[in-house]
C-alpha cells in the first residue's frame, strides 16, 4: 500500500520528524536550536494568529512592541524570575566587529557597560513601561499584547516543540485588584481553550498547574493541555495572575479613589509556535498532516492534470474559472482559500505533496472533468477507503454549492475525533500510586512507549517538600503533573500519592 | 488659538518629537536606540503591513521566517557585505548567566565558540537555505519574504526614523539568470511605489542609487524617495539586484537546462517601522498626525459627549448604533473601522487625543444629536477655517451612506497635497555646483534649515574616485545623492559637477 509518508505513527518520534519535514513546514537551521518555518508552516502560523489575534483584541486588548533586548539589571529584580530563566539566556556583551590578526571578532573597545539579555519573556521590560504609564486608577486596566520573537537557549530541541527561538504572542496586563487580575486570567484562559476547540479544534483540559509548575515569579499559573495521539499532554497555552510579585520590584504604583499609592496586580499570558507542533501530533495521520480548515492557509487545492497537450489550455481554464468561483464564497466567517497549483512538477506529485501538507480538499481536474462540467476530489479527513485512497466526482455547480457546508463539517468532524480520543483516555480508576506504577510502567522509555493516555486521580495538593517528593516519584517514572481540570472534582477519593484525603483532582501524565 | 500641539512645524524636528510623543505612537526605551512603539503607532504598522503583505502575495511571493542569530561565519562570506554591517552589530557571546561574587554576569563556561550576530538583514542566513533547496532550473524562481525584527547598533537615534532595533519585511529571491532578477527587483521596486502612493498617499521617486550608496554587495540598489515637510528626502523602500555575488559566496547554484551547474542571479527588497516616520512627516499638521484612511487603525472615531446625566444612556446608544450601521459598511475595498471612545475622560480631552492621533473622521455625539437624528463631525484633513476649528452637522442617514466615499476622497485628497508639494519643490533650474552651493547656503545647519526642497540636475555618472569627491563637495553641503529618477533624463545639459556632459539626471537633497 501506497503511503504519503515513509513512517507511520507506529514510531511517533520519527514520524513527527517526517511530517515537519516532507509537509514542508520548518527544517533545522545551522543556528543551533533555531528552525526555519518554510512556507507552509509559516501560512498556518498567519492563520493562527489572525484567529486569535482577533479574540485577543475583541476582549479589549491592544497590540504593541516593546524591545528585543532587556537589559541584565531589570530580569535581575524579581528573583524568582531570574532564577527561572538564567540557565537559558542568549547575552548580546559587544556591538561591533573587528578585525584583529586577519580574523573577525567582537571588538573589545565596543564591550557594552550592562549585558543585554535577547527577551525569554518580557514581563521585566514591559512591567517598566506600566510603571510609567500608569498613575491613576483611571489609567487601569492596561490590556497589552505583542507579537514577537523570544530566545530560551536549548540544548535538546525539536522543531516547533522545542526550540531557541520560538514565535508568540505575550499578554501583559495591569489592573487596581486581585479580583480584576484573577478574573482576567482566566478570561484569557478561557480564550485559549476557545482558539484551541474551535479554531485547531484540538480538544483541550482547561486548569491550574501545580505550585512546582508554575511560571517563575506567579501566583498561580493556568494551563490547557491537549493529548497527542501517542498518549502524551502538550501545554498548549499558559495565563498567570502575578499578583504584585512584578508590581513591586517594578514600582508600578497607582492612586486610588482615596489618593493613596498602591501596587497593580499583573498578569501575563502566552501562546506559541508550539502549537503547530501540536497540531500535527493531534490531526496528522500516517499520510502526513491532516489540517481543520479554520487554520489551513490554503483549504481547497487544485491540481490540474496536465500532459503538454493543447487540452492542457481548457483545463487551466476550468481549474481558474473554479478559483473565481471559490473564492467568492465564505466558509467559518471567512472567504474560502483555494489555490490552483500550477508548479511545473507531475500532478501525481502535487497529489501527495497536498496530502502530506494536508490540505483538506484536493481536487484533480482533467480533460474529462472539464468534458463532464464535474470536479473529482479527496476530503483529507477521509483520505482512504481501507488502503485505497477514496476519490469522489461531483457536478461542479454542487460542488462548489457544498463546500461551504463541507469544510464547515470537516472542521468540526476533526474536532470530534481528537475530542473521543481524549475522553475516553483520561483513566480515573486508578487510584494508588503502585496501581499507577503499574500501569506506566517503571522507567520504560517514554519515546517508544504504548499509547497510555492520561490518568485523572484525586490528590491531597501537598506543598514545598511534600510536593517536590511527589515531582520526585513522577519524575522516576517519566510522569508529569499536568493541571487541576478547573470542572472540579469527580475523581475524589483519597490521594493517589498517599497524602490522605483528596482536596481536587489532578491530571498525570507523560509530556513534550 | 488654540492647538493640538504645543509646537509648530516652524521647529521641524521638535515637532516631529512631539507628535510622536502626543499621539502616542512611540516611546524611547531604557535599551539604548530601542523603541517602543505604542498601540496607536502599532496599530499604523499593523495597517502597512497588511496592505504590503497584499502586495508582495499577489507579485507571487511566499512568507516564510529565518533565525534571528547569523554564525559570524556567514556574515563574513560575502566582502563587501560584512564591511557594511561590521560597524553595527549585536553580538551574542554567552548563553547562560552565572552568580560570581553576589552578581549576576555571562557564565564564563557559557561562552559560545563562535560568537552569533542578531540579524541586520537576512542575505546570509536566507542564502544559506537557498543553497540547500535549490536543486535544478524547476526549483526556479524562489520568492520569499520575512516580517521580522533586525537590529543595527545605532548611537545617534531618532524614533521611527532611526533605531536600533527596527522591524521590515525583507523579501529574498532566487532566479536563473540576470534578466529575471533585475525584472524581480523593478517589480518589487513598482510595488513600493504604489504602496507609498496608493495605500500611505506619500509620493515618491523612484530610481536607482549611485553606485556609493549601494546596500553592501549589491550590484545595483534602487529606492523610493519621499519629500517630507521640511523639504528632506525619506528614502522609504529598497530593492536590491544582488547579481551572483551572495550565490557565489554561498555556493547557490541550479543545474540548467543542459545539465550544467549555473549560480543564481538573487534580489533582495525591504521596507521598515521607517516608514511610520515617513507618514508623520508627510502628513501631519500643527495639530498632529493626519492618517490617510487607508492605514487608519479607525477611521471614524465617535466620542460621546457624556456628562453623567441619565441621558448618557441614550447618547451611549446612539453610538453603539452607529458603530454597528458603519462597521456594516465598505471603503477602500475592506470594511470601515470604526471606534466608540468610552474611555473614563472628559470628551474635549478626548477629541484633541483624536486630533493629535490623526484619525480621518472625528464625530462628537452629544444629546442634541441624539434628539435631532443627526451627526456632528470633524474632517482631519480639513480640520480648521482660518484659525477656527470646523464641525459640521449632517443627517444620520446621510452621513453614514457618505462615509465611504469621503473615505475614499480623503484617500486622494492628501496624496494631491503632498504630491503638489513634491512635483513644485523639485528645483531643475540649478545647473552648476556654485548655483546649488548658493542655493542650500554652505554648511549650513540641516536641521534649523528653512524648506528647500530638492534639485534634479544632470549628471555625468562618475565612478570610482571621482564618484567619492562628488559625494565629500556634496557633505561639506550636508547634502546627498539620492536616486536617478525612473522617468529618464529631463533636467539633463552639462554635468552639475563639472563632468562633462550628463548621462542622467540625479536627485541632490537634505536627507534623513
Amino acid at each position: 500500500m501506497q503511503r504519503a509518508l515513509s513512517i507511520s505513527r507506529q514510531n511517533f518520534p520519527e514520524w513527527y520528524q517526517a511530517v515537519v519535514r516532507d509537509a514542508d513546514m520548518a527544517e533545522p537551521s545551522p543556528v543551533r536550536g533555531c528552525m526555519i518555518i518554510k512556507p507552509w508552516g509559516w501560512g498556518i502560523w498567519e492563520r493562527m494568529q489572525a484567529l486569535l489575534d482577533a479574540r485577543i483584541k475583541a476582549t479589549g486588548h491592544e497590540n504593541a512592541y516593546f524591545p528585543l533586548f532587556i537589559p541584565l539589571s531589570f530580569i535581575a529584580k524579581e528573583a524568582e524570575h531570574v532564577q527561572g530563566f538564567a540557565k537559558e539566556m542568549a547575552l548580546v556583551t559587544h556591538h561591533r566587529l573587528k578585525e584583529i590578526d586577519g580574523k573577525l571578532v567582537p571588538d573589545p573597545e565596543a564591550k557594552l557597560e550592562e549585558p543585554l539579555i535577547v527577551r525569554p519573556t518580557s514581563e521585566t521590560i514591559i512591567g517598566d513601561s506600566f510603571s510609567r504609564w500608569i498613575r491613576s486608577h483611571r489609567d487601569l486596566p492596561v490590556l497589552i499584547n505583542q507579537w514577537a520573537n523570544v530566545v530560551r537557549w536549548e540544548m535538546r530541541t525539536r522543531l516547533f516543540l522545542r526550540t531557541s527561538e520560538f514565535l508568540w504572542q505575550e499578554g501583559h496586563t495591569a489592573h487596581a485588584n486581585s479580583e480584576e487580575a484573577v478574573e482576567e486570567t482566566m478570561r484569557m484562559l478561557e480564550q485559549y481553550r476557545a482558539f484551541a476547540e474551535d479554531d485547531v479544534a484540538m480538544p483541550v483540559i482547561a486548569g491550574e498547574k501545580p505550585a512546582n509548575e508554575r511560571f517563575p515569579g506567579a501566583v498561580a499559573t493556568y494551563s490547557i493541555e491537549a493529548m497527542m495521539q501517542d498518549g502524551k499532554a502538550l501545554q498548549a497555552g499558559t495565563s498567570h495572575y502575578l499578583g504584585t510579585h512584578f508590581s513591586e520590584a517594578q514600582n508600578i504604583r497607582f492612586q486610588n479613589d482615596s489618593g493613596e499609592l498602591q501596587y497593580c496586580h499583573t498578569t501575563s499570558w502566552g501562546m506559541s509556535t508550539r502549537m503547530i507542533g501540536g497540531v500535527i501530533m493531534t490531526h496528522g495521520d500516517d499520510d502526513g498532516l491532516r489540517l481543520p480548515p479554520a487554520i489551513a492557509p490554503r483549504q481547497i487545492v487544485i491540481v490540474p492534470m496536465l500532459r503538454d497537450k493543447p487540452e492542457d489550455a481548457q483545463v487551466l481554464e476550468y481549474g481558474h474559472a473554479l478559483v473565481k468561483e471559490l473564492s467568492g464564497k465564505f466558509a467559518l466567517d471567512e472567504k474560502i482559500r483555494v489555490l490552483l497549483d500550477t508548479k511545473h512538477i507531475k500532478s501525481s506529485e502535487k497529489r501527495w505533496n497536498w496530502v502530506r501538507r494536508g490540505a483538506p480538499i484536493i481536487v484533480e481536474i482533467g480533460p474529462r472533468d472539464v468534458a463532464n462540467g464535474q470536479v473529482t476530489f479527496m476530503r483529507r479527513d477521509m483520505l482512504r477507503d481501507g488502503d485505497k485512497v477514496k476519490s469522489q466526482a461531483m457536478a461542479r455547480d454542487e460542488f462548489v454549492a457544498k463546500m461551504p457546508a463541507l469544510l464547515e463539517e470537516m472542521q468540526k468532524s476533526l474536532h470530534a475525533e481528537a475530542r473521543t480520543r481524549m475522553d475516553s483516555n483520561i483513566r480515573s480508576d486508578i487510584k494508588t500510586f503502585s496501581d499507577l506504577e503499574a500501569y506506566f510502567g517503571a522507567g520504560s522509555d517514554d519515546d517508544a512507549g504504548e499509547f497510555k493516555g492520561w490518568v485523572r486521580a484525586g490528590w491531597a495538593k501537598p506543598e514545598g517538600a511534600a510536593l517536590d517528593a511527589v515531582d520526585a516519584r513522577l519524575k522516576a517514572l517519566k510522569l508529569t503533573l499536568r493541571n487541576v481540570p478547573a470542572d472540579g472534582m469527580k475523581a475524589g477519593g483519597t490521594c493517589i500519592f498517599g497524602g490522605g484525603d483528596a482536596k481536587e483532582d489532578i491530571l498525570i501524565a507523560r509530556a513534550y
